[in-house]
């Protein structure tokens, strides 16, 4: 039977609970976004005792639905002070899921002190973790292996939470146990570490497995979403996301001069090249070390992420994606990619969102802190952050943060999250996911990116600010969906292209829930979850000027086009309006 | 003729203009509110060159009403994100008054470069000075009365207002020139430091003096407020405030048990008697030097300022007020004055707002950076700001950011200005003030400790909720008016409890203006200019989320009393009812 884990850390104990008859056909992100809304008081402190962290694997993890290893954490952020939904690949995902645990609610604070949260099949237990506090992530990711066996499933804080710092995330361990998959967006490590959670250990051995509600559809919809998977080309075996990584987007948004460079001040890249998935498949292949096509949980049939090797071809760090390689990289000025794999090891290590830190660092460098294209200089600056010194301090709080210390006003965040590696004035339907998204600038929440530069699921002029409402607004909708499924969003390509794979979507997920819906639901169900998220922001105090570009971006031109973000506040307001009544 | 200093930091143009027809009859912060809000637009970036300052003097300045040479500094606050008007008491003001300039708005922003606005008979002209960056206040106000003679009157940031720190005030000399009466809070220091105003200097030689319309009842009215002020016990000539200064108010809170101490755990302060307004007249006496009985501005009968002496009765620092000794002392746990003097003379020379700077060092003291109690660490503290070092970046920034950055969640802010020297739990009154003003947390902007306290304009219990909305709401409408008189606030006190003191600053405002309000009029002016101040934070994004206590103070109980804010939001939320139409 589907249970409830409650932990309340203020009297340090741990409940079970059957799963509420409304909370049954929820999962992943619609579930941690309900329960929030339902909880959590708008206007809390999100470091304060009536914040919650919600943790919900999708609805497919842990069965052998192909790439579904997500699971999703929610709660009020500190970082943008509205609601979050942050969420990862990981075997932790489906260990929970062959537990039956439909999700974990985390409330009160303690006193002091770090506890561990330990769960199986008998049950569930707060233990003492002192030890575990100040430690690097891998050193915990290492003991607690040791403590509970190669099997566990691991998440973790590092010292950025327990500094509750707004740039701290939550690490789960990846297929061979490294520390390295992040639900890093919105800083809830932070509210772990307010909360005096420190780790959790997940052991599913003997555990009873995902109950499937209809074998027979599943076994239809998984076989339809397989074969879309392994036919489309970008997510098929040997397909650009499997051979190159998410990285092979470098070039492409450098070309389309979408690349945000040095904090935000142009669209392209001079080392764009050296620091793409292509450079990163080169440097696996002659340092024979190191791999691409690596999955970040069993099951995964994409298998984008890849292991960066040292020059002497031993293990160095995983995962340099997209989105750190830009991060760390080009929004720096820095086009090493052995410096990135440093920067986005110190992340992991220390417990930090690598966008997020690489947002940060291109700010400190235009207020000066370091000059561009400083990496040894962007390292300890890294260093200050796991040190909790008074710069780590500003650092570890963010771009906004950082760039408010400084007095700077070209601080390229939403909601005081900093925005991922697409340029909104040189590709604006992105810009409306960022400006718009009850997350804060986030691209994941309606990745528009795939029809206006990779004609995925149709075709628009990235330059272009016409429809881009209503296609960012269908976008986030989808993806709401997809974000409870536990399927990885990168399953909306071939399932946006292929109308047999949305199906098999679909039916999977009813497999498992028995619900019956059809894929014409899709777009109302994510609509749902999304109009909870921005009810909460409303209550949280949020207004039409938290949906609004930063302000520079309306007057400062970005090269190469020399375009400013022009789709005016008046259309912005038109993607929430059904929610006001 | 009255006229109007525009002056372009863009293209470093001034001009002068007639007063637009509409802004005849404002001065002091209706003036200075009102061209915000027509003006600036509510959403952009503080320090962006959208923003706007505008500097008014009241209404009477420069006449000789007593007590009246108050100068209303106005524009989008940094630290609050609103509105903003802040007030000082200063030559300058008058001087303004007397060359019949109603206000000054200073726009746009320039590239590089610091820049000196000098005014006088003949007109108005931009200088370069960027010799004057990084000085001390103190140095530049040196410098500027060597270069343009002791009888000019200056206004200028410090190197927090270079920094664009959110605690950059704008500094104003005092009768004797030095560098000490501060428009401190809200950090529109910042604002000329972004826009590179860096200073100010006012010749009024030859000036025509301020335009009387009817001077049979200016003379009338002067006479009826001079009797006034003279006869009220509280600001009679060796009345409270003369005698000991506004630092008589220590012992008498303290006693209340609403003297916040310790960042605002507490509201009893062991060291009080050390460090309120009787220590302050002994230390005078003791050391053969210093004064009390100073005025900020001559004309002036009330003379609450102080000069505070070194040991050896040499001139130390102006002016130790209560919220300075309170801000600097009890909440910090300092009892020493002559700590406490160094630290005011710390914020005077940096150019910080005391209140501001104490609440950030008592949340520092709270987050463990340096203990209560440690003067030699608040010092230091202090220097760091001077610096700009990271971790003066943090304070500079004030105790909200502060608090942020160290994870806390005690942080004594409303709208992210640090809480005065009122404990809201111990006073109610004043907490809806702190809670509600368009401000931020601010005891001079509805003074309810009048009636709650000092039994002046009738008497209130300071632990009840009851009424305290209605309290603050007629308190926050007369100081809107009386704000744009010029006249001091502690007219107030006499103002309040004989009719004929309310009639005298009716009276001479109207000999100026022209105008032919009543004294029943006051409350409705008054309102006028907060609906534009609440309208302009609402355009800007606030909320009723906006209009609430800190969150621990609902369930922290404080000391002595025992006492949580128990006025619900609900009731907090009739305060503005009307505006919402």
């Amino acid at each position: 039977m589907a249970k409830v884990i409650r932990v309340n850390m203020t009297d340090r104990t741990v409940t079970v609970e059957p799963v509420p008859e409304q909370y049954a056909a929820l999962g992943g992100r619609a579930l941690t976004s309900r329960v929030v809304y339902d909880e959590v008081p708008a206007n809390c402190h999100p470091l304060g005792p009536f914040n919650k962290i919600v943790i919900a694997p999708g609805v497919l993890a842990g069965t052998t639905a192909p790439s579904s290893g997500r699971i999703s954490v929610g709660g009020k952020s500190p970082l943008t002070g509205g609601i979050k939904e942050s969420n990862a690949g990981t075997p932790v995902a489906q260990k929970l899921g062959r537990l039956q645990v439909k999700m974990i609610v985390v409330e009160g604070q303690a006193e002091d002190g770090a506890y561990l949260l330990k769960l199986d099949k008998d049950g569930a237990a707060l233990l003492p973790a002192d030890d575990l506090k100040g430690k690097l992530t891998r050193e915990i990711n290492k003991d607690l292996f040791a403590k509970y066996g190669k099997k566990a499933g691991i998440m973790t804080i590092g010292v950025a939470g327990d500094f509750k710092m707004s740039n701290g995330g939550i690490c789960f361990n990846d297929t061979e146990g490294r520390a390295s998959r992040y639900a890093g967006r919105g800083g809830l490590g932070a509210v772990l570490g307010s909360k005096g959670l420190k780790a959790m250990v997940v052991d599913d051995e003997g555990s009873p497995g995902v109950e499937i509600k209809d074998k027979e559809l599943f076994k239809q919809g998984q076989k339809k979403i397989v074969d879309a998977i392994r036919s489309h080309p970008v997510t098929k075996p040997d397909g650009a996301l499997n051979t190159y990584g998410t990285a092979v987007l470098v070039n492409i948004l450098n070309e389309a001069g979408g690349y945000p460079t040095r904090n935000f001040s142009t669209g392209q890249f001079e080392g764009a090249a050296q620091t793409g998935g292509e450079a990163i498949l080169e440097a696996v292949k002659e340092r024979h070390g190191g791999m691409t096509g690596h999955g970040c949980h069993p099951g995964c049939i994409i298998r984008c992420s890849n292991v960066y090797p040292n020059p002497d071809g031993s293990e160095f760090t995983s995962c340099i994606e997209y989105e750190s390689t830009w991060a760390l990289g080009a929004n720096c000025g820095i086009a090493n990619l052995d410096i990135i794999a440093k920067l986005v090891d110190q992340c992991n290590e220390i417990g930090l969102d690598t966008i997020e830190a690489g947002v940060t660092i291109g700010v400190a460098m235009d207020a000066g802190v370091i000059p561009f294209s400083d990496g040894e200089g962007a390292i300890r600056l890294m260093e200050e952050i796991r040190q909790g010194t008074p710069l780590g301090r500003i650092l570890g709080n963010g771009a906004w943060f950082t760039g408010k210390a400084y007095g700077l006003t070209r601080i390229p965040v939403v909601k005081r999250q900093g925005m991922p590696a697409y340029e909104p004035r040189a590709v604006k339907g992105i810009g409306v996911t960022y400006i718009t998204s009850p997350m804060g600038a986030d691209h994941t929440a309606g990745y528009t990116i795939a029809p206006e530069i990779l004609a995925v699921g149709g075709k628009a002029d990235p330059l272009s600010p016409e429809g881009k409402v209503e296609l960012s607004r269908a976008f986030q909708a989808a993806t709401a969906f997809i974000d409870t499924t536990g399927y990885c969003l990168f399953t909306a390509f071939p399932v946006l292209d292929i109308p047999s794979g949305m199906e098999g979507m679909v039916e999977t997920v009813n497999s498992v829930l028995g619900t019956t819906w059809t894929t014409n639901d899709v777009g109302a169900l994510g609509l749902e979850t999304l109009k909870l998220e921005w009810r909460f922001n409303k209550n949280a105090g949020f207004s039409k000027e938290d949906d609004r570009p930063p302000e520079y971006m309306r007057y400062e031109k970005l090269p190469p086009h020399n375009q400013v973000f022009d789709i005016s506040d008046e259309e912005l307001d038109k993607i929430w309006a059904a929610f006001e009544a």
